[in-house]
């Protein structure tokens, strides 16, 4: 509904393969221990990742009253889906979210060739009224799906999107494919996704990418890492409905082409969801009726 | 001695310019109270950016055994200096740090062409070892000072920097300087920085960008903000010494220039600062002589 189906319907029938596979659990949401007042250690068991993910923000909420801030460190989950979603509905209950993940190793660090680091997700979702500020991003410049669709459609990509499988910038996204995919702006951008990459590990306990299965096949478990800090605004000195007239001045702002008005982060989104509340989504008749085979199985 | 003169002693005629004047008031750690079990509120009572954020930090360690994460908002408080040596100063006592900070508005949004926002920048630091994790990098595309330079020099600027007054893009330093610079990494780096942005003023209830003053200038008092969040890997499931390999597997892996290898943040500025132990640090004629004026007066 917010237009990104590779974090939606286009991952059903390998879930639901995995499911029937053993390597993903419907039934549990995980176990949630808290190994300090503020630390929220979680085995997904297994579980379904946005049905994990949200036992785990549950659980975050309790504490918070008490703390302020608090964290959950997830392995054992599968893969939690798009972020926007868990870093709104925080921000929606009146919080702020910070959530991460990692995957399988689809990353070249900035300055080399080989596929070392996932896309390494950040998703952050601030209070603002009716609209509350949601970012989540890939560190890498382009999603795999994106080339994927390239390869599909035979057109070529442009030129820092990838490099193939001997290292060498490519424009074939079928040579793409086996190469590895660019971090977004450059050394910082690799910075930001190698930070994801340990905090999440280092805390979660999951593998580094190039050792993560599971999240783009049905043959292994899954051994990617989600972390989600949850903050409660009113522990600080600040007031969250005073941002929300600065976000509108951003809006207002001057743009560079006056087609193009300046957006802020989840915009896009907000609006995308709203039209597809009622007009409903369109699904691509391969993948319905790999679904309607599942559902006759 | 990390190669950034911008955040080293170019700094310093300014501090004491604004000290002389009380903007900054060198005997203050700012005062510190936690109104939350893991959440520290700091009013930095016009203190230098660093004493008050060291003092923010020694606090955060000591609820840090019980709840395994602890966050400082800062406010109040004068420019920090780089963030990567308070990150790296966590990550060497075995901690996990980020680390936020606002500015004066220097960077226009993704789309725009009015500087509404801060260079915010953010570090993360990560134990590894003897060669800690070191990630320190600002949101916008490039510094201010950088720009300065290249208006010192007379070189034009790459298009894609900056653009001039009138939003319109340039390659001129000196209309640079009256414009605005763009965030790194388009639309995802303008995220990013957005992000960073209203998160500290939440938090902090510090201005946001637009409203800000007082770190570039000897006139007003500091209205920007400091985040500083501590996690103590020992409360998760992870093993900080299983990431050192993988940071080597990174270095070692194929480089895009068989000459440049790849890094991991902070080789840099480790490499920099172990060779200014050894060979001190060269001073620009006129700052040396502006700081001995001030010793003189």
């Amino acid at each position: 509904m917010r237009g990104l189906p590779s974090h939606g319907m286009q991952r059903l029938p390998l879930l639901l393969s995995r499911l029937e596979k053993g390597l993903a659990d419907g039934r549990t949401q995980g176990v949630a221990t808290w190994s300090r007042q503020a630390f929220l250690e979680v085995d997904g068991e297994r579980g379904l990742g946005p049905v994990v993910m949200m036992n785990a923000m549950r659980h975050l909420k309790q504490n918070l009253p008490e703390t302020g801030i608090t964290v959950a460190a997830i392995r054992n989950a599968n893969h939690i889906g798009m972020l926007a979603y868990h870093a709104e509905k925080a921000a929606r209950d009146g919080l702020i979210a910070i959530v991460m993940s990692t995957s399988e190793a689809l990353v070249h660090p900035f300055g080399g060739t080989e596929a070392m680091l996932g896309t390494n997700p950040v998703a952050i979702g601030i209070p603002a009224g009716d609209r509350p500020f949601v970012l989540d991003l890939a560190t890498s410049v382009v999603s795999m799906g994106k080339i994927r669709n390239h390869a599909l459609g035979g057109v070529p990509i442009p030129l820092g999107w990838a490099v193939d499988a001997e290292g060498h910038p490519t424009q074939d996204p079928v040579a793409a494919q086996g190469g590895a995919i660019a971090p977004f702006g450059d050394a910082k951008g690799y910075g930001l996704g190698l930070a994801i990459e340990l905090l999440v590990a280092a805390l979660a306990g999951s593998a580094v990418s190039p050792d993560v299965q599971g999240t783009l096949d049905d043959c292994y478990p899954a051994h990617k890492g989600d972390l989600v800090i949850l903050i409660d605004p009113a522990s600080g000195a600040g007031a969250i409905p005073a941002l929300i007239p600065y976000l509108d001045r951003l809006r207002l702002s001057r743009p560079l082409d006056a087609a193009r008005p300046v957006a802020v982060p989840g915009d896009g989104a907000h609006a995308r969801r709203t039209a597809a509340l009622r007009e409903g989504i369109a699904l691509p008749q391969p993948l319905f009726e790999q679904l309607m085979a599942f559902k006759a199985a």
